[in-house]
C-alpha cells in the first residue's frame, strides 16, 4: 500500500454534498497539496480554481470534462486532468477512493 | 485548524458500511497511529484489540460502550475511550468527523 511520508495533514475534514464527498488536505514534503477522498455513488459537479490532477485509486464513475460532450468511463485506477477555472462532472456508481492533486500549489 | 505534522499518511482508504464509515491511516511523528474518518447517518459496531481514543471533531452521535447499558449522546467535539478486545456501538445522527487513535500502537 503506498503512503506519503513527511506530510502535513489537517484534522478536519473537507465536506461536500452532505458528507457523500468528503476528503483530507495533505501538503507533500515538496509542498504539493493533495487532497485524499471518498465519493459516495451519486452526480456531482465540481469547480476548479487551478488546474487538477485526479487519480482514481479504486471505484466506477464516469466523468464529462469540460470542452467535452463525451463520457469518459473509469473502472478503477485511472487518472485525469482538468484544467483551472472549470467546472467537471461526475456520476459515481461505487464507492470511489480518489487522490486529487493541485500542482499550482507548488 | 489543526494538522499533523512529519507524518505518514497511507494513500488508500479504508472501507466500512459499504461507504457509509471510511478512514485513512497516519502514522503520527512520534509512532502513534490514528485514523482520520468520516461516518454518515446509520447504526454501526464495531470491535477493538487494542485500546482506543475516539475524538469526535464534529457530528451529531450516540455510543454505547462496553459494559455500558445507557447510551452516551455526543453533540459535537467529545472524546471518548474504548477498552480493548471489545464492541462498541455507535447510532450517527449527522455527517461525523473523527479521530481515532490507537495508543498501544506507540
Amino acid at each position: 500500500m503506498s503512503q506519503f511520508n513527511n506530510a502535513t495533514i489537517q484534522k478536519e475534514a473537507n465536506v461536500y454534498y452532505d458528507g457523500k464527498v468528503t476528503s483530507r488536505t495533505v501538503i507533500l514534503e515538496d509542498g504539493l497539496k493533495v487532497t485524499l477522498g471518498i465519493m459516495l455513488p451519486g452526480v456531482y459537479e465540481f469547480g476548479t480554481d487551478g488546474p487538477e490532477t485526479m487519480e482514481i485509486l479504486s471505484g466506477k464513475l464516469k466523468v464529462l470534462l469540460p470542452g467535452s460532450e463525451v463520457w469518459q468511463e473509469i473502472d478503477g485506477a485511472e487518472t485525469f486532468h482538468v484544467p483551472g477555472n472549470s467546472k467537471f462532472s461526475l456520476e459515481v456508481f461505487t464507492v470511489t477512493d480518489y487522490c486529487c492533486s493541485y500542482p499550482k500549489s507548488l
